[in-house]
């Protein structure tokens, strides 16, 4: 694919010594303009890491300058000396960017409870800078040195216009369904060059994580590192966005971060199917989410897609057991497309036929429709393989 | 082990047809003296089986008489002519024990979305009738007609005396880590010759399974059809039970819930350990319960033992996430009685003695301390093998 790389950043990416293989990227540097807005979307789990403390009280910002990520080391559960660490990162990219230490954010992934190698990413920053381009090239590496078990980076884009002005968002990701040493970090930076107050781009932010990064599920695991970051350097030379245009980018926004959160189950070699659960006609949409999360959590609903079978009764019972008031009576299940289950009872269906079509199909839909109201919620999770266990399994220290 | 049985009971057990193996029994019926208190907790689920509907409307009770089970298939799902079945199934055990139809309760599992084979079903009665027998034979071959996907009987038993006087309970259940074909049904009958109010033996019966089959997580599933009675003939010949005596006896009603309730994660081809879960310190049992909960649930931290891990990351992940509000700095974790982490930072432990020390038991201890006050919750869990995942991939229709 063809990246619409948007104006008012340069990328670099290096290796700096925290992964043990040379040749692969483990330091990433963005540059933006003087005045870029920054947003930011962090896990909500109780135990977080010094980037995402840091990151936290520095967003939403209209100041940012630098962004710099470093892959192998997550930076968690790391105490006082992980604080330290990450204003030290932070001061040594803002620095080699002419910055301070203020303007730049800080994403790490990888093992925790370990120190960050300071003596190797202090000195990566100067050399790191000598690198920064603006193009698609130099932006392929940023999206590969930030990845850890992915199979391969994780690229969103799209152009748009707004009021007869291109606007480019161009987005990159880290987060897999093996997941690797110690749990799955997701990570995603979206750059655009609109111009963007940075009020408005918290709350465009959170509401496409909402719709999308939030809306995937592995292994209902919420990491230590989880960041979402939005940059706009403005740089495109449109008018600043509001009311309709605004609307028209946060649209697409939603796009980008969609396409890439369903990159996530959908890698790793330990999973077979990407499964797309469309709950739809609940009363609320809280109520359609909740119970969408549930199908996507329940590991036999999982395995069974794994097997290509269309078990009709493990969803109905994840449906049940949602904490949802519904009426079972009400309820219809469909497997990509086939009916399976309508009014209280399964619907005569040829088993083999479903079946086939699981096993035959790297995509799985999961339709359940509660006819309680017009609410509806979308999820995105990888199925449940022999392997993932095995790969969750080895013993890594 | 030896079962101390209690009086005012028959059991038998035989094979009906529903399950395809002739010689393993499907059918079971246990006959008890008149005036035998009743008590039931059920399953959650808002999608429950036909059964299930029945038992509530009949618990607690002073008056019954039969509990009919059958294994094999499961009334769930089956809409109008599943909730005709069941009353047909009630009133043939009821007729064939000189009893009425609302003196009989009935517990189903096995398969959903499928009618009962009444044909088989109804004539069954009559004969189980001539087979009643009320030793420990018969008991066990009762324990053994409810199993479906178990690999043996669970049994549990404890005999006290109160004010002078023996008591006894005798307990079977089914369930198994290793999932069959549609998902996990626990049912359970506890049995006891002490002379309850059947509103004491609710309360006590809610109190237990609280602290025991609420306790336990398999996957996260509750069924349609989970199922836990109580049933107390008062034949012992001991005086009402109130006050003191009460308490007494629902200690031993928590210690025969508990011993069953274990061996449910603790069966299966899939699982290689019996993980049980600790968290001390919390503010509110609640709390407590909601974070084991969650690590119990987590298939990071299931996979991680499987492997002989000790994935402290994950564990303190699972407890950050669970969404009550912790101190990461004050908490606690240990493996098998080693400290892997406190105080925000991982403790300097010999990785390979505690992954020798997993690796070699089947039974796996985890403990978090909050420190944040002093509640306590345990839960049961088993790991997550590749083993499992095969095992409910099978495509089974």
């Amino acid at each position: 694919m063809s990246i619409s790389i948007p104006k008012g950043f340069q990328w670099a990416a290096l290796h700096c010594g925290i992964k043990q293989d040379s040749t692969i990227a483990d330091y990433v540097l963005v540059r933006s303009v003087p005045q870029t807005v920054a947003a930011g979307v962090y896990t909500r789990n109780r135990v977080f890491a010094a980037p995402v403390a840091w990151d936290r009280q520095h967003t939403p910002t209209d100041d940012l300058r630098v962004v710099v990520v470093n892959s192998g080391n997550a930076n968690a559960c790391t105490g006082d000396q992980g604080w330290q660490d990450v204003q030290a990162m932070a001061a040594s990219a803002a620095e080699a960017c002419d910055a301070q230490v203020d303007q730049a954010l800080v994403m790490s992934t990888g093992i925790i409870g370990e120190y960050l190698p300071m003596d190797q990413i202090l000195p990566a920053a100067a050399q790191a800078v000598t690198l920064l381009a603006d193009d698609e090239e130099a932006f392929m590496a940023a999206a590969c040195g930030i990845l850890t078990t992915d199979q391969g980076p994780k690229v969103a884009s799209v152009e748009l216009e707004i009021a007869g002005q291109p606007i480019r968002l161009a987005a990159m990701a880290k987060g897999a369904g093996m997941i690797g040493p110690n749990m799955a970090t997701m990570l995603a930076l979206v750059m655009t060059d609109a111009p963007l107050a940075a009020q408005d781009a918290q709350a465009a932010l959170a509401a496409a994580v909402d719709a999308s990064f939030n809306c995937i599920s592995v292994e209902g695991h919420t990491s230590t590192n989880d960041t979402v970051l939005l940059l706009a350097s403005g740089a495109s030379g449109a008018s600043p966005l509001s009311g309709e245009s605004l609307q028209q980018f946060s649209q697409a926004l939603n796009t980008v971060c969609v396409e890439l959160a369903q990159q996530i189950p959908n890698d790793g070699e330990g999973s077979s199917h990407l499964i797309t659960i469309d709950v739809q006609g609940a009363a609320s949409r809280d109520e359609a989410r909740q119970i969408a999360q549930t199908i996507a959590n329940s590991n036999l609903v999982k395995a069974g897609i794994a097997g290509a079978d269309p078990n009709w009764g493990r969803i109905i019972s994840a449906v049940g057991y949602a904490g949802v008031e519904i009426n079972p009576d009400q309820v219809r299940v469909a497997i990509n497309g086939f009916d399976l289950y309508r009014e209280g009872l399964p619907v005569g269906y040829d088993a083999a036929e479903v079946s086939t079509s699981i096993a035959g199909n790297r995509e799985t839909s999961i339709v359940v429709e509660l006819q309680a109201g017009s609410a509806a919620a979308r999820f995105w999770t990888s199925d449940l393989t022999a392997d993932y266990v095995r790969f969750n399994s080895e013993f890594h220290t």
